[in-house]
Formats: C-alpha cells, sequence, structure tokens
C-alpha cells in the first residue's frame, strides 16, 4: 500500500514511476495495468505509470535511478534473499517497511542494520535508507500534507531521492539516524494498540451509546510519550527522531486496524475474538508490540532498565499474551517528584 | 467549569466541597442551589454540596483543608487582591488557572510564581500549588480517566491534597517542578490552535466534504512537540512535565474552543471573522499564544534561541496579530542531518 502511494508524488514530479508487485500481488498488478488505480485507493494512479508482475522485476529496475521497497515486516527475509541479495548494489534502495528485530541480547535493531548484516555475511556490500513518519497510504494518496524523515548513511543518495519525491504536499527530512527513526516510528505501534484500548475501555465502562472520550485517550498518550521517549533515549536516538515518532504515534491511533483491534479488545474481547472479527489479519502492531516487549523483558533481566518504567507496554504486552483483561494500570502511570 | 468538576471527586470521596461563584457566577450558583447542577454539565453534582455565593467566600474557606482556585486567565489578578492577599497564608490553594505571563526580559513566569511575588510584596508569604495535565472538565464530569500532575513547593501539602482528591477514575502525579509543568500546559494551548487549523486547510483545499485527515494534523502534531520539547527545555522542565504537556496537547486539539477558532482560521476565516462567528468569546488560548511569541521574539533578540527553531509558534503568531493566511509553512518543519 505505502510502496504504491509512494508513486503519486514520484510520478506527479515527472519521474518514471515502475511499480512491481510481489507474487502476492498479482491481481493488484492485473487491476493496476487494467484501471491504472490501486484497487484499495480511491484514485487512479497519476498518468503514465508502467506496472510489472514479480517475474518482470529485473527489467523493472534496469535503469533505475533507486528502488523502493514496500514489503510487510513479514516480508523482510523475502526481500532479503529474493531482491537484496540479487539488485545491483550501487543502485540504493529506500524502504518504508516499519519494525524491529530484537537479538538474543534483547538489543532492538532496524530491518536496515539486519539487512546489511545479512547481507554482508554474503558478501555484499549495501547500507538501506528507510522512510519514517506519520503518513498513512491513503492519506497520502488523497494529498494530504505529510511529514516524513528519510534515513541511512549515505548524504547524496538521500538528498537525490529527497529532490526526487518531495512535493507541494510530500515534506523530507533527512537524517542519519537511522536506529532512532526506526525504533520511533516501530515502538508506536505497541502504544498506539494502548492508546485504542481506552476508546473500547469506554464504552465498556459507560454503554455503547459513549461515543468518543478524550480525557482517557489523551492519559494514555501521556504514558506513551514518557515510555517512548525513554526507550527512545535507550536506543541513542535524537531528539527530532522522537518527534517524528510521537506524530507517528497520533496518526497510528486514528486509523487503520492497529486501532480496530485494541478498540475490541479494550471492549472487552479476548485476543482470539478480536482476531476472528478482523477475519484472522495478523497485524504488523502486534509482531512489533511482542518483540519490543521481549527485548526489555530481557533488558530488565540484564539489569539495563526497570519494567517500572514502562507499565504501558508490559500492560499491552499482558493483554496480547496472557489474556489479561485490558483495563488500563491507571495509577501506575503517575510519578512523585514532590521530595 | 474546571473549579466545579473537581467537586466531584472530592466529594465522592466524603469530603465537604463548598463551592463559591465568582461575582459573575451569580445565577450559575443559584442555579445549583435549586438543582443540584451546574449549567453547563449534562449530570448532577453528588450529593450533599454547598454552595455560596462570592460575598459569603469567607464562611465557605473557613475550617477548609484547602482551597482550589478556578478562574480564568483574565480573573488572575482579581484572584490575588480579592482572595490570596485575605486568605489565612496557613489554608494551602491549589490553583488550576493555566497560563503563563511574559516580563519584560523575556522570561514567562508561571501564575504560582506571580502570585507568591505579587504577594510577597504584600509581607504575605505564600506559595501556590497548581494542576496541570489532560483532562477537561466535562469529561471528568463524566468519570473518564484522567491523568494530572499537582505541583508546588510543599510535599506533605501535595499529598495531602492528593489523598483527598484521587479516585477511581482521576490520577494524580506530584511534582515541584512549577515552572515546567506550567509551561508544558500553557503553551500546549498555540500548538493546539495551529494544529487545529489544518483540519480547516483540508476544508479548504478538498472542499467542505473532505471530513478528517490525519497525516496533515499528525505533521503539525510532530512539529508542536519539537517546538513544546526545545521550549520547554529552555524553561527547565523535567521530561514528565514534557510528556503532561504533550498530553494535554492531545486533548485539546479534541475539544473546545481553541479547536473551532483553528478550524475557522484554517478555513481561510480573518481573525476578526472566526471571533464573530464564536461571538466575541475572548479566548485563553489566544493570550497564552500571545504571551509565549512575545516572550521568543524578545529571547531571540537577546540571542538565547534561534526563532527558525519555532517556525510553528511564530506562524501561529502571525495569523493572529498580522493576518497573515493560515496555511502552514510545511517545509520549514523539515530538518537535515544527513551530514
Amino acid at each position: 500500500m505505502m510502496g504504491s502511494a509512494l508513486a503519486f508524488p514520484t510520478r506527479e514530479n515527472g519521474h518514471e514511476v515502475r511499480l512491481v508487485g510481489t507474487p502476492l500481488d498479482r491481481e493488484i498488478i492485473d487491476a493496476c495495468r487494467r484501471s491504472g488505480q490501486h484497487p484499495k485507493f480511491d484514485r487512479p494512479f497519476p498518468p503514465g505509470m508502467k506496472y510489472y508482475q514479480f517475474e518482470e522485476w529485473r527489467d523493472a529496475v534496469t535503469g533505475a535511478d533507486f528502488v523502493i521497497g514496500g514489503v510487510s515486516s513479514f516480508g523482510v527475509d523475502w526481500f532479503l534473499d529474493e531482491i537484496l541479495t540479487e539488485l545491483d548494489p550501487s543502485v540504493p534502495v529506500l524502504s518504508v517497511t516499519k519494525g524491529l528485530i530484537d537479538r538474543e541480547d534483547g538489543s532492538l535493531i532496524s530491518y536496515p542494520d539486519y539487512w546489511s548484516a545479512k547481507l554482508s555475511e554474503r558478501g555484499i556490500c549495501r547500507k538501506i535508507n528507510a522512510i519514517g513518519g506519520p503518513c498513512t497510504s491513503y492519506e497520502l494518496v488523497y494529498h494530504d500534507h505529510s511529514e516524513v524523515a528519510f534515513c541511512g548513511e549515505d548524504a547524496a543518495a538521500l538528498r537525490m531521492m529527497k529532490e526526487t519525491m518531495e512535493t507541494s504536499y510530500y515534506h523530507i527530512s533527512l537524517t542519519r539516524d537511522v536506529l532512532g527513526l526506526e525504533s520511533a516510528v516501530a515502538l508506536k505501534n505497541a502504544y498506539a494498540l494502548g492508546i485504542a484500548m481506552t476508546i473500547g475501555l469506554v464504552n465498556r465502562e459507560h454503554g455503547p451509546e459513549a461515543g468518543l472520550h478524550f480525557n482517557s485517550q489523551a492519559g494514555a498518550f501521556y504514558q506513551a510519550t514518557r515510555e517512548m521517549t525513554k526507550l527512545l533515549k535507550l536506543q541513542g536516538a535524537e531528539e527530532d527522531s522522537v518527534a517524528i515518532g510521537i506524530g507517528d504515534l497520533y496518526v497510528t491511533v486514528y486509523g487503520g486496524r492497529t486501532r480496530k483491534i485494541g478498540i475490541l479488545l479494550g471492549e472487552g474481547k479476548s485476543y482470539d475474538e478480536a482476531m476472528e472479527i478482523l477475519n484472522g489479519v495478523t497485524l504488523e502492531s502486534l509482531v512489533v508490540s511482542r518483540r519490543v516487549a521481549r527485548a526489555i523483558f530481557k533488558k530488565s533481566r540484564q539489569g539495563e532498565l526497570d519494567l517500572a518504567d514502562f507499565p504501558l507496554l508490559v500492560h499491552v504486552n499482558d493483554v496480547l499474551e496472557q489474556g489479561k483483561d485490558a483495563r488500563l494500570p491507571w495509577e501506575s502511570f503517575t510519578f512523585d517528584h514532590s521530595f
């Protein structure tokens, strides 16, 4: 979805854009060829797009200035094996996949770092650039103003990509803080789930006609800001990357499936019931939540952090993993700096 | 409104609560006496409240454990002269008035500090405690979960007040960081105005049927987070106070008149037109925005900060003061840390 959405600013800037589907996207590419429109978007692509089925990907990247990778978290290893290992190392790659990987030692690494390390084992020297920030694909297609950041180690490549893609509505910051930015936009998934739970909890406590109430959402948002700031400092993130993550948290609370499952859990549905209602769709946000929780439990055992500083993240994990009731541990969000 | 709302948790905890109106609240107090309900709230006060007209305030505070002050920014000097100067200095005061005062030297001080200084000139030694945090009066009355912080210099008084007022839905942190907390919850006014403008701007750019779009709101929220974090560091705020301010920003974007005037300005109305539509109501958020802007302009002239770090605050001020078009300077929100 996001890979396709990025075609809009790029093509509107007059660049040739070649959209390649994975083997799972065969029907989408067929539909694009037929109608010039992604079936999930409410408006057509700009004129002049080119569409490719997966088998044609080598034709698509021939002569390309850079490649945008738009797989989901579940396609990270597939993208590594099928594309990154095969692609000419001199062609820059910009990835939109959001997530983190937790390692044995409790550290959390970004997908760009994961890919670079794996490629290095295969004798390939490549750094990957990535996009983070508060930007949903639907809103980008709508031409709503969007603030994002591109991160990577090659300033010249980042600037070339910014120049190619920036428009009157797509605004791009640049940073070398890959781990900080990628951590910020990954962490927001777990926290958006916790905030969305409050919406369902209001329905449970006050009845289905309760409507939206914002004190409890804002209370959870405050705690999410506290915990994300602490975790991102541990990750060595720059202050501006933290702000990008807070903005991303805001947009994630308002859209998509993370909000939906949070509301269902808040209403008192079990994890299994919620997943059944959502037709068993596998959510990236749940994968990220579990990985981050696993990492902070390990860091806590190693004495690197205090779990008491992360009650919302622990709570979200307990709801997902232990079937704990979604009622938030509000008192654990208070502090006492009066002495 | 907030003073009245705080009667709910306090009275529900079994304490005697005496609600005193200012001279402007005569009809409200009459209505409360008649119906046991504040005319602006959708549910009655807990049973057993006592109501007082202004002339009876000395009776109301006799024997009180503490006094909650709920005037608006426009009543700060009135509250100083009529109550704080007259009240027994041994009775603690907790103020809900949100705001800052800019001084000649470009510094921004809290109302508690302003009051203490003025009282000191009058030979009265009193520190004032205050409440900050994401909590609207309507939602508190609704019993939606709310996270707030009480700040002050007297730990024992703060703890007594917390114990008196905390309930299953009203969650209270304590801090000595008076200036940081009060700055955080004051600053959010200007920034909520800037974020709300994006809602009106979407209507202007895409038509009145556009509906809500969250990328642009989140883009402005990201920039607000950046600027608030920077300004609050200059104010010496603790990290937890910043988080309280970000939570307060979230709840302010969603409710009340600050949102309404932001949307009107975003839609292209002039400041005067917007005020006319809102029936000339004087908004505290506008007062605070202007004071903060005045202070940062002064600090900038004194070389203490760089105005380029605060493009959203400068923009909001230009819209209010110079009649500038509300279109946000999106490119000025981007950064380049690629080198």
